[in-house]
């Protein structure tokens, strides 16, 4: 085993999850524990406190306390989107992190996010080697996307497949009490992959009738004759879209909605999305003249721990710990990934992926698991996903709500 | 006690929540366990089922099965939202109502609903007495707008609250995970009364900023200035709105968005009211630059079963068993309400209340339980909102997604 005494950071980045801090407590646990990290710090808004100088120690906190961090969503140690330059081009950030790093005596840096983050890892990995610090990098996957490559799904995935599948058996009921016509559409989030929107097929016999992912080019006239077909038989259309639903030209439906609603674009260039199941919905009336409903999932599918799968939030711990054990037993640059297996029941083992294999590449929804027309989930997906949703969060509530993780964040000086 | 040999039959009305069908199945139970009361219908959609003589035989259902309707949202029977002509004008419905109770000797009828469903109650039962036939008439009360007169408070409103509140400290962390400026706006239901946007309030620590209900006057430029206030000093502002803010003309807010959205008129005359969270978002937007969501809960506070209230749940169960048991007693022409009491801990008991006095009447936030400045809410709001979002569902899950009730629904001839 080759030793390495130092310090470690651990930083999360890039959207919330139900499950990112059962991460970083997996991660901060296993530092914690470790004989062979000095002293465990947590970066304050990812990559950004690293080049602010503002880490919080982690030694100081409670260890009771933290424990409540497993059942606490969004990122406990606040998250961001930056992306660094590439170093050929720009090294001043990479300069920085190094002077952070040699400042704190940080050895191991730990990044809990999804592409992007495991981008940076790849890009701070190299870039330490390049100027001979050694250094231990290790990429924790978190999505509820589910894109990361290589891996068999990410952690953050279940827990918002399964808010989305609850939600829309409960929507399911809703749409259907009345004995008038009614169409309903469902916004679930998902910029390029459906791997999420895909989840509402997981509802069964409550299932939205029509699903489209952004695998399949979006057309607008034969979504409208769908609908209108399903509505003509039953009287009621339910209707789940993926956020990133584009057309043959790769133009996002949502820019073609006359909506008012601003196309502002974050700083890694991916065009925000919005008002999408409402600009459907108004199509859907004016093809039908039913009544509609336009409902966007939004920010609760990726926020809703009360709903959290056990699964889920039992291998987000686990991914956390394997990253620091491994680090500490002498890997570098690799992501925590799941190999798992489905056929005799579910299994799920950690498997270490190289992070330049990882980053930047988008996994999507095999064209086989959606159905000939575009507008469905067939069983191989059901079989995927529905074990990734079993089980329930065992987060501690008083007065009837959540008990979230509260920590001292003392700030490293 | 004054016997009264006849069927029963139970219908549910108007929107749906999480536990309208607890009530029915305490009622449904009652009925089955009861000696007096010959068979026991559901009308299929509400009164409309009674309309077109389409009745579930509910002794026709297995017993086990009607247990899941404790947990199962949305209105088994189905719903509606019809409202019976004034009987001196228009007689018709009422003539074909007792036609159908005839002829199926229904001598008790029990409908569970919100106020216009206890006018419905309040209409029938004095017809029937007006015209010799013997009937008892029962409301059982249901709305997540905890807007009936008379009760402490009513099914449906702990759950939907639970809800709301929930999703409140959800957002909170999601929206403060970067440390960029974010301003959010949600959205609640409640056209009239503000009960349910209050809830927000039980958040505690992760409560929004602001609160707005449509108890107070909605003044847009006050409004701004709030938001403007809180994120110039925070960096970051949630407010939550009541969709049924309106200004000192009695205008709604929504009705001045620019977007788009048609304002349609259910059968009651009621406004639909939608789009508001992304008009209010868009000028905080125009107002400060910063980023903003809008988001709007939309039909999941009032169907989101999975994480209902224990005691809403237990309460209404109650209810409907408690409309059943005093009508085979002989009551008549009442609406089943809570007495609570709140000083040394929690209790509430059933009190029967005149249909008459609570029929369309709605109950209103008392203004001393919102702050002077019209934007939040005081502690005895919370002291008495609190108790009734306590203890956590039961709900039987299978491949970690809810177990809803199968209804056979055999239709009477």
């Amino acid at each position: 085993m080759n030793q390495l005494k130092g310090a470690c950071v651990i930083g999360q980045s890039g959207g919330p999850t139900s499950v990112i801090n059962a991460s970083a407590l997996g991660a901060i646990e296993a530092a914690l524990d470790s004989g062979g990290i000095t002293r465990v710090y947590g970066a304050a808004n990812g990559i950004k406190g690293i080049l602010d100088d503002r880490l919080y120690i982690m030694d100081e906190e409670d260890r009771e306390e933290l424990k409540h961090l497993r059942f606490t969503p969004s990122s406990a140690l606040g998250s961001c989107r930056y992306k660094l330059k590439d170093p050929d081009t720009d090294d001043t950030d990479y300069k920085r992190i190094l002077e952070i790093f040699k400042k704190h005596d940080i050895r191991y840096f730990f990044y809990n996010g999804g592409n992007d983050s495991m981008d940076t890892c790849n890009k701070i990995s190299k870039y330490m080697i390049k100027n001979g610090y050694e250094c231990r990098v290790m990429g924790i996957p978190k999505t509820i996307d589910n894109d990361l490559f290589g891996t068999d799904h990410c952690p953050g995935f279940g827990s918002a497949a399964k808010y989305v599948a609850t939600s829309c058996m409960e929507l399911y009921l809703d749409a259907r009490v009345y004995d008038t016509g009614m169409i309903t559409v469902i916004e679930i989030m998902g910029r390029h992959a459906g791997w999420l929107a895909a989840a509402a097929a997981l509802a069964g016999d409550c299932a939205p009738d029509l699903i489209y992912l952004p695998e399949v080019d979006f057309n607008i006239e034969k979504f409208l004759d769908d609908v209108e077909a399903i509505y003509k038989k039953n009287g009621k259309a339910i209707v789940a879209v993926s956020e990133g639903i584009h057309d043959h030209s790769g133009m996002f439906i949502n820019e073609y909605a006359a909506s008012g609603i601003e196309v502002a674009r974050d700083s890694f260039g991916h065009a925000q999305l919005g008002g999408l199941a409402s600009y459907l919905a108004g199509l859907c009336r004016h093809r039908t003249g039913a009544k509609v409903r336009g409902i966007e999932f939004s920010l609760l599918q990726r926020c809703a721990s009360h709903v959290a799968s056990k699964t889920d939030i039992d291998e987000s711990y686990a991914s956390g710990r394997a990253a620091v054990e491994s680090a500490v037993n002498g890997v570098t640059d690799k992501m925590v990934g799941f190999k798992c297996t489905r056929g005799g029941g579910y299994t799920c083992e950690i498997e270490l992926l190289p992070l330049e294999t990882v980053a930047n590449t988008e996994k999507k929804v095999p064209r086989e698991w959606i159905n000939e027309a575009g507008n469905g989930i067939l069983q191989p997906y059901i079989d995927y996903a529905l074990p990734l949703i079993e089980g329930e969060t065992e987060q501690k509530k008083v007065n009837g709500l959540p008990r979230f993780a509260k920590l001292k964040k003392v700030l490293a000086r």
